[in-house]
């Protein structure tokens, strides 16, 4: 077995290409807006081509607009190896989140070329089309494990088409999209770095979070009917008020969530009808979502939340229309990735904690379908998706490191 | 002193006016949409202009859209005594808001005009532009006692110039309406027949309310400000959910209203942003609104809440805005009128009740300016502003008849 000791990436040509990207979509804040299949998206992904082109890489460019630089190995019959992450980013976003995975896998793949080693798979460096949800949440990485169906493409937001005419925008022609669908067998896993957004290896001053598992989520919207009555004249106990029962209901499920330790509720938005000050609300449709590490757990949460609104309403005379949205099971990364990164940590001496991830990330998508593993390292302060979000470049050069020793502990070179 | 007993209006007639207004703007679900300055109001407007032409009365416009009909009496330096309300309306509101005190007071002009007799004061029907506030609450009989001002002109809904569009196509010139102010020496008084909204009448099977005052309004905006981090990587102890804050608020205030026995509250919006499901809400902006009969208390109750929502703002860590739109004062009826119509009640053996106005009238606006009556007539199971508003057409004869027996009345001439 061969052995590389010390390995390193080129730590100015990655900050570089970090700069030079952070530029693109960049707001008067400080942040980026690169929202999927928008301009900046686009520009991001031409910029991204370049930096593939200049390295003497491969393209691959898929059916649902994920862009790839390959590096080939010489047995044409090889696994490939993915590393990755998304170039996308929220409105007013941070420049760190998912950027550092994409750019640090270049950044593996051109060390990789110059060292001139024989790796045992192809490498590949992914870039996956919406992560973000701007459009449709993980629509490259679902496409990619052929998890896509005619209902993420079809009328998501109900907003006539939108989202197909971004899609025809940026070349990609939704009736194709199942041939973006990868063979299992062809793949020999996927690793993603990522800034890990909660605060836990911040405030412990650790290296790297080793990630087990990433939350499943529920997302559903409620929808309380009451009666739109004229807010003065009509008696208290007639009221059929839908947002004072909304009101309750979040009230409560904030206070039922404290019996969950690791359970995370989040109400992001009410929208009333008909909003008028001196009108009883006839009408108040909550958007909330559940989160938590374990698939039953998370189960229990949804079910005692469904309740919990029944009751509100009843309390209230309401009616209740609940419509799951979304619901994304538990991820679970492969155990034996997970103890081989501890062990390259405790070689490496970079400090390391197992954590679950409590937001979602392309590697959930793909755990199912290929072994998986994800490394964090610490943003500043827990803060993420703001511009504000800022992660200190030592920990970026590490983590490229250890995503770089890890490929190659993968191949059979061990540090 | 002259005596007119038995005094009649022309029920068939003012009923076939009832049933063709209803046509205007009349909805799919049998309500009517006559927002004021639309297509349908302009149509109503036009519509009266045509009933007070049949019936040989005068006209009078004036530079706020305040449209009547006149029947002078012999002396032209007569004070004038206003009769009327509104033929506007909320989207697909009720038939009887409104058009009952102005189709009345028309019939009541009509009658004495047939029955020839001599009146000391000019009569005149006025229908008040905009009473529903679709633009500005009161518009026309804001004008009328000169207490418009240009901060009811200037970009009320910030929707950049949509009002000032639509008082110029319904011929009104905002620059003029000071115009539109009367002199309260030429003016008698002002009396209003109107469908009660609530269902105090109805339940206690009484024909007549004689109003004594319409409550006070406190209009508030509140806008409590957090912090728009991700849903799931934010610890709960550092989650600032201006949403969390604003819903608490909402059930604590009810609760609070709860000691106020007469008080009402009224959350009828929230606007919340971002909005997206797995963001905490940065922002939070509610419309509320206070009543109350008794000026002292409503003052109290609004303090009490401004507190509340102060302490709220501060137990979720979030900043708060506050931002009183509108304060109406407790009107107060003119009590020898209170007590004439209490005998005319009597007289005409009207079952009648005393009660407060607990929704917003052109009286309340009338009242500091001229001595000012309400009768109020049963809402059938105390349902307003919808399709479903109904009033017994006895009633409606009843109101009408004690209506133009109070005119008689207070010309010296008893039933």
């Amino acid at each position: 077995m061969m052995t590389l000791l010390g390995t390193q990436i080129n730590s100015a040509r990655l900050k570089n290409d970090f700069e030079e990207l952070g530029q693109i979509g960049e707001t008067s804040e400080g942040g980026v807006s690169r929202l999927a299949l928008s301009n900046e998206d686009l520009e991001a992904r031409t910029w991204f081509a370049g930096r593939i082109e200049d390295a003497g890489l491969l393209f691959r460019d898929d059916e649902v607009g994920n862009l790839s630089g390959i590096l080939r190995c010489e047995n044409p019959n090889a696994k490939t190896l993915l590393m990755g992450s998304h170039l996308d980013t929220v409105p007013n976003g941070g420049k760190y989140n998912g950027t550092v995975g994409v750019l640090a896998g270049l950044e593996c793949l051109r060390t990789i070329k110059e060292l001139g080693v024989s790796l045992p798979f192809h490498l590949e460096v992914i870039n996956f089309t919406d992560d973000e949800g701007c459009w449709q949440s993980f629509f490259g990485s679902m496409g990619l494990t052929g998890t896509l169906d005619e209902s993420h493409i079809n009328d998501v937001r109900q907003d006539n088409g939108g989202f197909r005419a971004a899609l025809f925008r940026a070349g990609i022609y939704p009736h194709r999209f199942r041939l973006a669908r990868r063979d299992p067998e062809t793949i020999a896993g996927y690793l993603e770095l990522h800034v890990e957004q909660s605060d836990r290896l911040y405030r412990s001053n650790t290296d790297i979070g080793v990630v087990t598992g990433i939350v499943g989520r529920t997302t559903c919207n409620f929808t309380f009917y009451g009666e739109a009555t004229h807010a003065a004249t009509t008696r208290r106990e007639r009221r059929r008020d839908a947002l004072h029962g909304a009101a309750v209901f979040i009230t409560r499920m904030y206070a039922l969530v404290e019996e969950f330790p690791n359970g995370i509720f989040n109400c992001g938005n009410v929208v009333v009808k008909p909003g008028a000050f001196n009108v009883i609300p006839a009408q108040a449709s909550l958007r909330v979502e559940c989160r938590h590490q374990d698939e039953t757990i998370l189960k229990t949460m949804e079910q005692r939340m469904v309740q919990l609104a029944k009751t509100c309403a009843e309390e209230f005379n309401l009616t209740l229309e609940t419509e799951v949205v979304l619901h994304r099971p538990v991820a679970r990364m492969n155990e034996a990735f997970i103890r081989m990164i501890e062990q390259l940590c405790d070689t490496m001496q970079y400090s390391h904690q197992r954590m679950v991830s409590l937001a979602g990330h392309d590697a959930q998508i793909l755990s199912p379908f290929t072994p998986t593993a994800m490394i964090f390292i610490p943003s500043a302060d827990g803060i993420s998706q703001t511009p504000a979000e800022y992660t200190e470049w030592e920990y970026i050069e590490k983590g490229a490191t250890l995503l770089l020793n890890t490929l190659l502990h993968l191949a059979g070179i061990t540090p």
